[in-house]
């Protein structure tokens, strides 16, 4: 019998009460998000017509460290959290290492991903302002699946653009998502402006994240009585994840123990921003001093080949502007790349860590990738999403140095979601269909040609 | 807020160290299996071709009422298990019902289902007792899934013989099989005698479980070092299921309740006989008086229009025959049926307390199902299996039953897994293309008819 347990979840009275807000920690604050008109950062006012005026506050709110759960938000965050922290003790024998492995499971739910964790407040907060509904983009599908399930629950509208190319080879995440009474649209789509611009400038596009934002907000702005969320990228969206973080703290604070590396997945950064919330707090207040390592597919490689500055969040070019670490709005990852993190940019608030030098990055091939996941899959039982799967390879790589030196490291990574609507991908992994696909400095290039052309970005 | 937790997790030193077997407390057995040849009793010796050494022994074992679980058992158990006892608040709130709502998940592993709760101990044996492998069959999927996760944790061979129906319209779940290393075959195949035989009667078949039995059955009893697993209706199965209900009981006492009634779906009856054994326990012991309802599908109805008989377990009728609720071993489900338990039989055990009295059965046609799964899923987030619904659709009606009396009764009910791998069955309802099937008693009659004509069948 293992000694100590083989998992922790805490108790609905141990979770978590409030949200913590990274910002209010970091020495120097990420760049402000500009207007594309006057360059000017954005107001609340700037944000009312696109979001949720609660969400437009948390958005620009750099100062509250600590904000309140709303109680209808716990309500359904105790329907399926707290949620397990994890000790890998089966693939820690597998691979000989004395590193101790630990992940936090966030797909126990049936959005099957930690996208819930944002929907629910977003769904909420519409639902408190008197909202008819909400409308989204969805690439994989998860965050769509889990907008779906927190919109049901509130009894609030849900209109879904869904990346095209998805929308025909997951039907069944569309289906999930109509069993939760969602609209859900292939992207781009004759609907909206934007897709119908995106369609005439390129006829047999498959799609992309960002040109399915663009489709979701101009329905927003269109004076509907809905209101834009997103699933990623923003502030508001890493407050909320930070969910993850403050139980697996609390969880490791049980079992005495505190990770020298954390590795998380990062596609638009919201898993790996609510992971390490509070142990980047730490090391930002010089109270702990763990590695902290974001995972990314090297077909979409925004931290490790990325550059730092002013981009759209969208390929319509119709949302405020960031500085994050992007590969351009105009980029457009190969399509036979399997798993999420398709996102052309990167969270503000991750990108000014990165760029500031508290945190590491690495990407992998997805054959490597996948590799990893079904390895992991054998030993641990569970069938992990393949963008989970970038943080197991991440995490097994540094398990295999503590093999080679010896030492007994404290490894924490991120299960952001389980692989059930992912089979077609391993299907094809394990028949030796899959390829791999880096691009080039030209493919980039092209990206980067997209960024807007303005003061701050020559600098 | 709420005021009572939202739901009941026991710790991993609260969780049963024991599975409970019924059969020692009932006051009559059920009837003996009888060996086909002989008419006599099975021996531990008969079964040893077939089963693991100790499976047989806790096959025939009707005496010790606890049985410890191996350590390794517990340590995979600790990998998903404690599983939670939920509160359906919203549930309960959208009928508007006076009852308390509780239902037992078992969807939180990769499997998907409560059927890992036997995979793991029957692989176990299987690898204690030094065998190569195991075969098994497999219908919706849910099983081959489950024991294919045990096996590769265990290093196991595992042969899954899947009905071929499934095998064709659910290719994803068998992807899930080769990812943990299973090898998958389409039943009825030619690589048995039985299947060869089944073919030849009947070429167009889409197959059946109690076919896919026979051929995982003749594969192991054909010298090649491996022994046959079966995940339901044996009882081993039963025994090794008793955890959902002993932590079920344990988790309601923590909250200070006891079922008034216990609902579970059946198909083969090893949830169902796992969910109740302790609440079974007191009830034939005169501690307590729950009522335990068993919900099928009107489309395979044993329980409530089956015949009290011997029959053998399979299409092809190599295994030993068990006295039980039955439509014949030749009885097909209709396949339009969408939604596992297409079972032909019923537990023995389960079959002689329905038989005494101890349990009421209800069947359901498959749209009121599926409309009692969409409707759970909206309020409580989760996405049951179809088989689950059927419980679902059972508790919500006893909880409408409570509306109009005003009772608050206290309904527990078994959430056996979710529905990841049902979606197309999902969209055919939601588009309306859902038909219902109620076999007519003619239909009836042609399986009643391959019942086998012994002198136990005739008294």
């Amino acid at each position: 019998m293992k000694k100590t347990p083989h998992k922790v979840i805490l108790t609905e009275d141990q979770m978590p009460q409030q949200w913590f807000n990274l910002r209010a920690v970091m020495k120097e604050q990420p760049d402000p998000m500009l207007r594309p008109d006057t360059l000017q950062p954005v107001t609340e006012e700037d944000l009312a017509p696109i979001f949720c005026k609660e969400l437009a506050r948390q958005e620009l709110d750099s100062a509250d460290a600590y904000i309140d759960i709303p109680e209808p938000v716990l309500d359904i965050y105790k329907m399926y959290r707290p949620a397990p922290l994890i000790r890998a003790y089966d693939l820690e024998r597998a691979l000989g290492t004395p590193a101790r492995i630990y992940f936090k499971h966030e797909g126990n739910n049936t959005s099957g991903s930690h996208k819930l964790n944002s929907a629910v407040p977003q769904a909420y907060y519409a639902k408190q302002q008197g909202l008819s509904g909400v409308t989204t983009e969805t690439g994989a599908g998860q965050w769509g699946t889990a907008l779906s399930v927190a919109c049901s629950y509130f009894g609030l509208g849900c209109d879904v653009y869904m990346v095209k190319c998805s929308y025909e080879q997951k039907p069944f995440r569309r289906n999930m998502m109509n069993v939760f009474g969602a609209n859900v649209t292939p992207s781009p789509s004759m609907t909206t402006e934007a897709g119908r611009r995106i369609l005439a400038e390129n006829p047999g596009t498959s799609g992309s994240l960002g040109c399915a934002i663009s489709e979701a907000v101009e329905a927003a702005a269109s004076g509907t009585g809905k209101r834009y969320v997103l699933g990623s990228v923003l502030n508001q969206v890493v407050l909320h994840q930070s969910i993850i973080g403050l139980e697996s703290k609390i969880a490791m604070e049980q079992l005495g123990e505190y990770p020298d590396v954390v590795v998380g997945c990062a596609g638009g950064g919201s898993n790996l921003g609510g992971l390490i919330a509070p142990f980047m707090a730490d090391k930002i207040l010089g109270k702990k001093n763990p590695r902290i390592v974001a995972v990314e597919p090297a077909s979409c490689p925004s931290l490790t080949r990325g550059r730092y500055a002013y981009d759209f969040c969208d390929t319509g070019k119709v949302t405020p502007m960031a500085r994050m670490y992007t590969l351009g709005s105009g980029f457009m990852p190969a399509p036979n790349h399997a798993g999420g993190l398709r996102y052309h940019g990167m969270s503000p608030i991750l990108s000014k860590l990165y760029h500031d030098g508290y945190m590491e990055a690495v990407a992998y091939e997805q054959t490597k990738v996948f590799e990893a996941a079904v390895f992991f899959a054998r030993h641990e039982t569970i069938l992990p999403a393949p963008e989970s799967a970038h943080a197991i390879k991440g995490a097994i790589d540094e398990a295999l140095r503590c093999k080679e030196t010896g030492e007994e490291k404290v490894i924490l990574f991120g299960l952001t979601g389980t692989g059930f609507f992912d089979m077609t991908a391993y299907e094809n992994y394990l028949s030796g269909r899959m390829s791999d696909y880096i691009p080039t400095d030209e493919d980039l290039q092209k990206g980067f040609a997209s960024l807007p052309d303005i003061p701050q970005n020559r600098a």
